[in-house]
């Protein structure tokens, strides 16, 4: 079973870095819009999206936004981290079969164990396609836990 | 089929307000970890959960995200809205059964169909769980469609 760690405000530099990789697939956004609610035609009507500015379907902002808060929480600074802030600009649109690098980067250790933690995402093609600023606070203690089994998941279309 | 429509640019008015209704389940939270990969033990483990300060799961900060933009772009200014910025502060933990409004209401239009739009969220008991602000471009033409329909999920744990 993989082990996931972390890292704690103690130990956590200025300058510290990590990355996260993660490609968007169709599934992926039909499964965002279902556990969010989020119907915008952009993500899933292929005739609109098709005729838009974007040419085609492209991904929800806000779960690039979820890759950014992964990477924090699952890696750096890790397990028993809590969030605070989160801002996000989306500068370009993620297609299907995009495959992103999740790059983030400790930038401030402020009080009461608060770090601010600068984020981006760069696609295949070298573009930043999103960019913001974490606020979380680092965890106090080292934790290293089994990392969860998810569950597989199934989706059934109505006919 | 129920159909979802927008209110364009022109047609908005500093002060037009619209909310959206949900409440977090158990599977939300998994299927929210599958789909972006954010395995914080805060909002799968029990045990870790329970023994911290949440004193129990919670869901993830980013799904209360995903619901503000879920608000904007299916209600207003709706289908065609374009996702520019988005600033989330989160306040309070979300936890399973909780029921939230999600309020957003035009502040600002700027040049070139922008608009600023804040948000926030209020559980049952009237605590403000998640505020922040959008900024988006919005549609320029009237939109009225079907709402999409979405798969049923079923999710396999295995043994």
């Amino acid at each position: 079973m993989p082990l996931i760690g972390n890292t704690t405000y103690d130990e956590l530099v200025i300058g510290d870095k990590a990355t996260y990789t993660r490609t968007l697939t169709e599934d992926e956004i039909v499964l965002f819009a279902t556990v969010t609610g989020d119907l915008n035609p952009f993500h899933l009507d292929s005739d609109f999206a098709g005729s838009s500015v974007f040419k085609e379907r492209i991904g929800h902002g806000m779960w690039s936004g979820a890759l950014i808060s992964a990477a924090v929480t699952n890696i750096l600074p890790g397990p028993g981290t809590i969030y605070l802030e989160q801002s996000l600009r989306f500068l370009q649109p993620i297609k299907i079969s995009d495959s992103l690098v999740v790059s983030i980067e400790v930038v401030q250790k402020l009080e009461r164990g608060r770090v601010v933690i600068a984020c981006s995402i760069m696609n295949q093609t070298g573009e930043v396609v999103v960019d913001g600023k974490a606020k979380v606070i680092a965890p106090k203690s080292k934790i290293h836990m089994e990392k969860p089994e998810l569950p597989k998941i199934n989706m059934e279309t109505s006919e």
